[in-house]
């Protein structure tokens, strides 16, 4: 077991990394020539200028002011300078709302509740160390026990955990009683962060400009027609259903392969970028390039013409595709995008069922169209449920298979275990400073390993499974890598962990055993999650302010690709909060805060830096680097909540098993209600929050339309939702312009008659065909 | 162990009760006089007069024609001649689908499908006995364990059961794929039926009549207003955001304690009449009463006058609390009818959330004017929860304390601890045919007992959290008692029957091993399951038909209160199925069924039986006694599919405990995909179906508003559905009758400038309040 001189090291290791990244970023970030990596949604916006335009030339690369240095972390209070409803209009509510949840972890003043509303962890820290930690200390079991056995090890850390407390001591009382100020100090905040978030969202909402989602509904599983196309399907059914609010619609090209054409494309356009530049640096030589794969065999040839030539062939290819995309009827998908006269209109539609076959006109509020993701639209009901059966299989063996590999890390963990491997290395383990370095540093380092090669394939997952927007897969990714880290970092690390000290009672041990078992083993574990902390906390955050990736790949990009300042535009990379990966990691800290506020206090402290440095840090990149995707207004907050609150379940169990095993006969009888009441709560906030992030009301909706309708009355809302769902792939294309002009010029002469339900017999459907295969068509 | 002999005794036994009843239902259902007892319905109907208008005087009461007599059974093919489409004409949908659910546990020819589909049971039967009977018989574990333990006794049914097959025997193969079959078969069943119910159900709401309720949405939580009466804020409300579809709507009046004063009103009359009768007999005597509670005690009186007098003082004061809460805006509770002008607008309207703030406005569809429970219609949103809270707290204390009494009952059941507890009754007891019975009838009966006080508890309880109509506080309830069956009479059977011949082992056991316990006596409880199927199931059917209640209480009625023929009417009780305590029985010879269907194949034949007499007498029932007090359209069918799917998993994971404990080391690895399977089937059924039982879509809607328009095009909507959400109380209220003409004439006046939104400024109100204050006012 690691001892507080073991944390000692560790902590002064990761600080120092910490540290280091810090100066490095405060060096980096005042180099004009990084100004780009780490300021540029300044660039985006289009408010900052290249530093490069003016000035001495040395100036232009290098920062020679030396007072900037001085002030190497005045980044820290700029950050936190810019007030929150600016910072809503600046970076939106996602991100916005994104970094409260920090917050919630920690005291802080918001601009919209009143002020200085102390947080959850930072409370609970200074409660359990007046209360916990000198009941804890003085508990004395140690002592008892070490003068009954002689071959007891215990460390200063183990005196302050619940450990140090007697078996069947009135002293647990104390640790009752706290656990349930802490569950009602949880819910208070988060009751209240629900309230404030749902307040935040309503204003966003209501201040929101007008934005084509607002009027749109996304219609999946179009039953096939023998007479009719998709497109005039869809116009006939809304017609008919919603006669007074339907619009327009647009329907979902195929356009997959087509989309891989243009990347491919883009490809070949860099490399012969780089040949030209290549070229233009050294005109007598021309560049070569070999035919094969990735230039690496082949022929000789002569780069510039040979991509040249490439692109020629894959542009004509392109243009090929895309004709037969536009009037090919097979290739327009059993989708679509319909649009309503008003908010109202859409947010009836969107909540309604419109079939009496539920499988059938799906309807969803249509997301941004930057958020939509395209290749899902079209997947039938009964795949889309196979797929998500698979899935759920697929998760189920990811989740539990990933144990072996971190069992193995487990392991190394514990320096008995490498003596016994490898016992060549037994002189340098005993090293002191080596020892420390391998308990503490390394068992994290490799974890975090493992972990970096996951989200991409939980994304994948999620991409099968068969979700329609960016953002609900980014919701269902963090869901699937929020149970990975429940049942792998944390159960993992406690049980595996244990596995190895209690191997053999385990195997002869019934499995329904473990939740009791688990609950024994976390004290043990403590100071194992201390390091995990530092590691993955303080220096992973100190690492996300570097940017080390972006800032290597831009001055790569910078150097080879960019020629003019179009080109250095597009090689600035602001990243986004990848939601994913961040999220279900700030729930394991809040986990651990939860578990451990009760029994080993002394985690606390470090849960509370991990919180102020990451909020700090975080409020920073927001501010000055990430692009967000797309904007959903502060949607994901009830998952946010059920996982802290299923959090907060999970460590009322274990607190439950653990007391259980402390013979506490009362503490079951005192702790059941707990666990029930925070149920009720989650119920409670449920029903009172929840629709307001899922659905659009009525009521809001209606305020929206007549506002609007007063303020532009002479507004062209079908000249405005046209072209607003059109794949990206078509945006710009001249062939498609040329379509809907034809289309318009038609649409003129038809929309009197338009307004009359059914109005086309069929022998009318083939001089109209060249409007609806547009899939363009008014009422 | 019961032996087949024991099983024999009781069988004969539960025959001949049933056979009794039989009997005496065909002698007693032929008298002219029980008539209206047997044939209800159709006096309701109007179809059937009374047999004791016309003829001799002793054939008013008793039938003398011997023929008749001797057809004793012919009400049988009788029940079964009415087609199913007009069986739902005559009884509706509900009864005529309920019925169905017998039907699932047996083969018939079904209408609307093609014919002779074999249903789950009956063909779950053949197979298992053909396949796993001869597999079990011929296993020959007990004659292995008979050469190795002397003291081991078994009966012919053990050796029928799979405990006759050896441990680890490759023979478990044939079980395990028989489970298979099963599943297959059941899940396919209940999916075809889900296709036929839903299909049922579309044709009866597409045939449907107009009815008030497809127009009307029941607003609930309207929130209060400083300036507005409730009236006012709805209408104003819903002028807003549902300009073009909003017709009227009708405000709840509190009408509580003037419903108490019906009802005791109409108690007093029945004495009135009663003592009147009595007068009229003996017209030289007048009849007395006293004055005490029940006519007990206090000082003697004329009955007639004093019965008079007090009706006379009721009508006062029932009269002044109408005025009272027709006039007292307190009276008014904040919820509210809100009736529009076509289907399309109420399904919107029901189907989509109001306000942002979830807990206020909400919508749902208005139950049948006759469904609606009044008492429940305007309790506040966190009260609401904490009642649902409270309640499952209840619940759970009601389902796991009821374990106490059933022991004791479990105890009675077995011989050895009668002779025990009454040692003086061991003579008695030894008697082979008083053992038989003591073994065979009595632990079913007293069971029984227990469960007839239990409904009305459950019922309460379900009143107590809050539901609106009586068809969801019946669907609760059923949910509840099914909760409540599951674990006291099928787990508490088992287990604790088992505890006492393996009470030492349980108790040095962890209660987590529970499941695997279960499992493994499963076998041991098959003939106690027998047994209770014959008791619970052929007698209580048999009984069900007798109508013994209902017939005492109209010849007591009959001989004291009724005059004349609305009077006998009146005295008729037609009943009704209760669904709240007969489907979740259903649910349990489900449940029984598929559990021994791979265990103790015996058990099937009994189910089947039991099924195919069930259905016979509730088709019966169905055609010419019970009344149905409200249609809801077979939305029940979900959870009927729901509860046999729990049964199911129930059902494989029994089988899996009990197969791990055979050594049967891959059971595990073949039986895991099952229950997965079974879930993903009912998630995929939830999808394909169950909306079509709880939501009504615009496609459908709107079908039926044009072609009403079509066809009706001068139709008063506004009058049809103007009175049709008064409470009963106020039916035909003269005061009501009144306030609604003033109401009126003013409206026509108001019609013009009512359409412009929030119309009125405050000093508009006083005048207006006559009208509003009565709480039907129409755009």
């Amino acid at each position: 077991m690691a001892t507080l001189s073991d944390i000692g090291v560790s902590a002064a290791i990761n600080c120092l990394s910490a540290i280091l990244f810090l100066v490095a970023f405060a060096i980096l970030r005042l180099q004009p020539i990084n100004d780009r990596v780490y300021f540029p949604k300044w660039y985006i916006k289009g408010i900052r200028d290249s530093p490069t335009s003016s000035g001495a030339f040395v100036k232009k690369f290098v920062n020679l002011d030396v007072n900037m240095y001085l002030k190497f972390l005045n980044w820290m209070p700029a950050a936190l300078r810019m007030p929150e409803p600016e910072l809503i209009e600046h970076a939106g509510l996602d991100s916005a709302v994104y970094i409260r949840i920090y917050l919630l972890g920690l005291e802080w003043n918001d601009e919209i509740a009143v002020n200085f509303s102390l947080k959850i962890f930072f409370p609970i820290t200074l409660l359990s160390f007046a209360v916990l930690v000198p009941v804890n200390y003085t508990g004395g079991n140690f002592e008892a026990m070490k003068t009954n056995t002689t071959d007891l090890t215990y460390s200063d850390i183990d005196k302050l955990s619940i450990s140090n407390v007697a078996p069947g001591s009135s002293r647990l009382y104390a640790h009752i009683g706290m656990a349930y100020v802490f569950t009602f100090w949880t819910c208070y905040t988060l009751y209240r962060e629900y309230m404030i978030v749902a307040k935040m969202r309503l204003h966003f909402i209501a201040a929101e400009r007008r934005r084509p989602d607002q009027f749109t509904v996304l219609v999946r599983n179009v039953p096939p027609d023998a007479d009719e196309s998709v497109s005039e399907h869809v116009d006939h059914f809304f017609c008919v259903n919603h006669p007074d609010h339907y619009l327009l619609h647009q329907v979902v090209y195929n356009a997959i392969t087509l989309a891989d054409m243009v990347l491919e494309k883009k490809t070949l356009q860099n490399w012969l970028t780089y040949y030209t530049n290549k070229h233009e640096r050294h005109p007598n030589k021309r560049p070569t390039t070999k035919t094969g794969f990735w230039g690496l065999w082949g022929r000789n040839v002569d780069a510039i013409d040979f991509y040249r030539e490439q692109i020629e062939t894959l542009s004509k290819k392109e243009e090929a595709e895309r004709e037969r995309v536009l009037n090919d009827p097979n290739a327009i998908m059993p989708a679509a995008f319909v649009s309503f006269r008003s908010r109202w209109g859409a947010a009836v539609c969107a909540q309604t069922d419109q079939s009496h076959n539920p499988t059938k006109w799906l309807t969803q509020w249509a997301p941004e169209p930057r958020d939509v993701y395209w290749d899902n639209l079209a997947i039938p009901y009964v795949e889309l449920k196979l797929r998500r059966l698979l899935m759920a299989v697929a998760l189920f063996g990811l989740t539990f298979c990933f144990m072996v590999p971190i069992a193995f890390v487990q392991t190394l963990a514990n320096i008995e275990g490498i003596q016994k491997v490898l016992p060549f290395l037994k002189p340098l383990i005993q090293m002191g400073s080596v020892k420390s370095l391998i308990q503490g540093y390394l068992p994290g380092i490799i974890l975090k390993i493992f972990l970096i090669l996951l989200p991409t394939i939980i994304m994948t997952m999620s991409k099968i499974e068969g979700f329609t927007a960016h953002s609900a897969l980014e919701t269902r990714s963090a869901e699937k890598y929020h149970l990975f880290l429940l049942v792998n970092v944390f159960l993992g690390s406690i049980i595996t962990g244990t596995a190895l000290q209690q191997l053999k009672q385990f195997m002869n041990q019934s499995p329904t055993e473990i939740p009791k078992t688990v609950g024994v083993s976390i004290p043990m574990k403590a100071t194992f999650f201390i390091t995990y902390v530092m590691v993955d906390g303080w220096s992973g955050v100190a690492a996300e302010i570097l940017r080390l990736v972006p800032l290597i790949v831009f001055h790569l990009k910078n150097a080879f690709l960019v020629k003019t300042d179009e080109d250095r535009e597009e090689a600035m990379d602001a990243g986004s909060l990848t939601w994913s990966v961040s999220e279900p990691r700030i729930q394991l800290y809040f986990l651990l805060g939860l578990v451990y506020s009760t029994v080993t206090p002394i985690l606390l402290p470090f849960i509370v830096v991990f919180f102020a440095f990451a909020y700090l840090v975080f409020r920073h990149q927001i501010i000055n680097v990430y692009c967000q995707k797309y904007e959903s207004g502060a949607t994901f907050w009830p998952d946010v909540h059920r996982k802290i609150i299923i959090g907060l379940l999970i460590s009322q169990f274990l607190f439950l098993g653990l007391l259980n095993t402390k013979k506490a006969t009362n503490a079951t009888f005192f702790l059941i209600p707990l666990p029930i009441l925070t149920f009720w709560f989650f119920k409670v906030c449920k029903g009172r929050f929840e629709s307001q992030f899922r659905r659009f009301p009525l009521e809001d909706a209606m305020k929206k339309d007549t506002l609007e309708r007063a303020t532009e009355p002479n507004l062209n809302l079908k000249l405005y939702l046209q072209d607003a769902y059109v794949h990206p792939v078509f945006k710009g294309s001249t062939e498609f312009e040329r379509l809907r002009v034809a289309d318009e010029e038609e649409n003129s002469q038809l929309v009197a008659t338009r307004r009359i339900v059914h109005r086309r017999g069929n022998q009318e459907v083939q001089q109209d065909s060249s409007e609806d295969i547009m899939g363009i068509s008014a009422v």
